[in-house]
């Protein structure tokens, strides 16, 4: 048997930690709040980072790479963005150990410390900009359009694995441009890019908007954002860009000299996605018996399993249509393990969420059929073996779309347009979802909401309608309404 | 003009940091001993992990991803490990900042001092020995075969960009098997990688062999490794790899129950390249006008110019030669600056090593030809439109065999065979070069002839055959020769 997820309903936390420990995403390491990323994440990473680079350079984007340890001094460059990130954060001090006293241990050697600490960069902001003052010098010289594939580190209190971990993966986009107007399209261009990949590739539906000023990233002037609704109706942030001004052009003196020779700052857009959208990913689709993965993420889209066994004639049957599935593209296996029962197979496949599921055996194979089984419905086909080809792209289609339909259906289903504070309430302290409802502008507002009911303000969406209305909480006068949440 | 790069026969220091800083691989950081990857670097260490990647996947390995903090006292259960690793090294001691007491800057909050200090890793076998204990229970959890893309952070004193720096990007394999066989096989099979994709990719040639005790890696039984002569006549070790024995397996408890069900220690690998090797590659190929790439790795194949500038007509028949190209998978770009006038464009190019470089004007277009030049033999022809599509793919594996050809005459044509204890100081005080020489296969004779020359035995050569003789220093008998260097 497959080892025991517990049901989404009886405890969705351990669900999720079941899926992600049990499915082999993740596992626990001895590091505090750090995990250790197994081979089948790692491979749900690498078709992320393989989808959006193409993005990124189909854009006109560079990938380089920027010192893990930051001076500490850089981080108190720019006043919003120490408050935000130069807190909690890893601090190396030393750089040596010797073997201590008793000779069986090591400590570290205090003659070993250094001038000035470095902190391991919660996102490269600063060193980045430290070093855009020696690229940058005219109008020649920009954009500047920069990208960094990298690990990041921010001390998290409490943690879990892929959606808040202290040590994760990213991308971080850093650029620079003559205009405030070239640097908000920027911001908005990757915003869309990171929209149409959640929609298209992950299969996760997003509301589109922007941060109100408090919930904006620690030194920008605009944050762009993408909202996903989870199983349990919370929201999650699953990627965000940043407008962020001059503030680091002037923190870093970063200027360039413009057509008409007089020197100005440059403006500046940061963006990025990490590990978290994995965490995002089991949290849209999977269920009670394992993973879902959507076809085009999917690091294997059909598993060929010969029953009740792998003998030579079936294998070699497998193998021939998984070369005619290769040869179109899809991402296929054959299993050829002889210890374990197709029962047994059949769930360690659902429980690891590979999209379709085709059985050989000997009296199909007689029939010219096979088994086919989708992963997310369990429907069950016997297709002829000359119409595979044809078939099985399609069905990967078919589950790709229906996936993204359902996450639809599930959040429309649990999204409320709300006027009444006791309404608002309710909902709030009950089943949760996401509520558009007006609010009166004020951060103050926005902070009782959140004391009241633990929901935030996730975004103002780019496609509400002016409306005039009155503050759900004060009753004050509102031009459109904001999407509130709860959220991880 | 381009930037003036020191000649090699003036300063061959100073001509490689011209190199790397000049034509864009690099650049220096505020951060000591950490430098900052350009595009142009980052682009060639993305084509070295596309290659060597779908190597490991061929022959069975996984990739994972592990904490970038590793828990003090691991370290220190391997006895040799902690010798060579645990001393300079980055200490992380503090989780967080806080503002200083005249409000302007940041100091490291006393009472956030870790329980146990955590060490940024140097290398990640303890973590992930201590992984696999969990991993492993069984003979049919072998072989595990992981490789990890990952950065790592060494503390060294005297840096150079790529060849040795502080933080450095790299691949790390660590595998477990159930036999020491197995585990030896694997070490060659990936030292076989190594050499292969050095030889046949970077055009790099180099000598296959095994380390002395004494050179080996911290707690290997055995070292595999690879090494090339640079043009300063120096040995680089380009890539090892390391059958560990039972030593991890050991110090982390790590067992497997046999097919009779007897609980067995278990053998390890471990295995890894680096950014050193765009160093190598530097040093390998590159001439006083700046960087020349082999083109199997050169991210720009083929440079199209269009001349004297980007007309409107010229730019469109140099799109239609790009297409043409890249269509039989060739990486073109075409030049569209209007700033510059072709000299410097064609320095500039020169200096990026871009393996070939097409002019086209209106005269040539006339005629139907255009202009090629090779950048390492600055060969110019002109070919017939209509014979581009066969002529550029052939003068590419031209030139990738050339380069390595040169490389190797340059490499046959430095080395030596001695038997004379003078002849060996001699030329290790004078030119340098590759020395085969007979040793008493004694750590002190080893030191020793460190001490007099600063050569060190580089390997035993796989293809050293059987041959009695004297050993250089000390006269004592010895049965084959290795190889001694003065190396990076």
């Amino acid at each position: 048997m497959a080892k025991a997820i517990t049901p989404r309903a009886e405890n969705y936390s351990q669900w999720y930690l079941d899926i992600v420990y049990k499915s082999g995403l993740a596992d626990q390491s001895p590091v505090r709040g750090c995990m250790i990323i197994k081979p089948l994440g790692y491979a749900l990473w690498e078709e992320i980072r393989r989808y959006l680079d193409a993005e990124f350079r189909r854009t006109g984007h560079v990938n380089a790479y920027f010192p893990l340890l930051i001076p500490k001094h850089f981080l108190s460059k720019e006043a919003e963005h120490v408050e935000g990130f130069a807190k909690e954060c890893a601090v190396v001090t030393h750089h040596r150990l010797r073997t201590s006293e008793d000779g069986k241990g090591l400590v570290v050697d205090p003659e070993a410390r250094l001038e000035e600490e470095l902190i391991i960069r919660p996102t490269s902001e600063t060193i980045i900009w430290d070093t855009f003052r020696q690229w940058i010098h005219s109008y020649r010289d920009l954009p500047l359009l920069i990208n960094q594939w990298a690990n990041v580190v921010r001390w998290e209190l409490r943690t879990r694995p892929f959606l808040r971990t202290a040590e994760f993966l990213w991308q971080e986009g850093h650029t620079a441009h003559a205009t405030a107007e070239e640097a908000i399209r920027e911001a908005e261009l990757i915003h869309d890019i990171y929209a149409r990949f959640s929609e298209e590739v992950l299969a996760m539906p997003v509301v589109r908007g922007v941060k109100t000023e408090s919930e904006r990233f620690a030194g920008a002037e605009e944050t762009y954002t993408i909202e996903a609704m989870m199983q349990d109706r919370k929201a999650l942030q699953a990627g965000t860009s940043h407008f962020l001004g001059q503030n680091f052009a002037k923190a870093f003196e970063v200027t360039y000299l413009d057509e008409t020779n007089t020197r100005q700052y440059v403006w500046a857009t940061s963006w990025g996605v990490s590990t978290r959208l994995i965490g995002a990913l089991v949290m849209t689709h999977s269920d009670d018996d394992g993973l879902i993965l959507p076809p085009k993420i999917a690091p294997t889209q059909v598993i060929i399993i010969p029953v009740p066994k792998p003998s030579a004639e079936l294998l070699q049957e497998a193998d021939r249509i998984a070369a005619i599935l290769r040869e179109i593209g899809i991402r296929v296996e054959v299993d050829r393990d002889e210890k374990h029962r197709p029962g047994y197979k059949f769930a360690e496949y659902e429980l690891r969420g590979v999209p379709v599921r085709i059985a050989i055996g000997p009296r199909d194979l007689e029939k010219g059929v096979v088994e086919i089984v989708r992963r997310d419905t369990r429907k069950k086909e016997y297709i002829p073996l000359d119409q595979l080809s044809k078939y099985v792209p399609e069905l990967l289609e078919q589950m790709q779309r229906e996936l993204f339909e359902r996450a639809v259906q599930f959040r429309d289903a649990n999204t409320y347009y709300l006027d009444r504070w006791e309404d608002f309430e309710d909902l709030m302290h009950e089943q949760g979802g996401f509520v558009y409802a007006h609010w009166d502008g004020t951060a103050e507002t926005e902070q009782r909401i959140q004391e009241l009911t633990k929901a935030t303000i996730r975004c103002i969406p780019s496609d509400a309608p002016q409306e005039s209305g009155r503050c759900i909480l004060t009753g004050k006068p509102s031009s459109r309404r904001v999407l509130f949440a709860k959220a991880y």
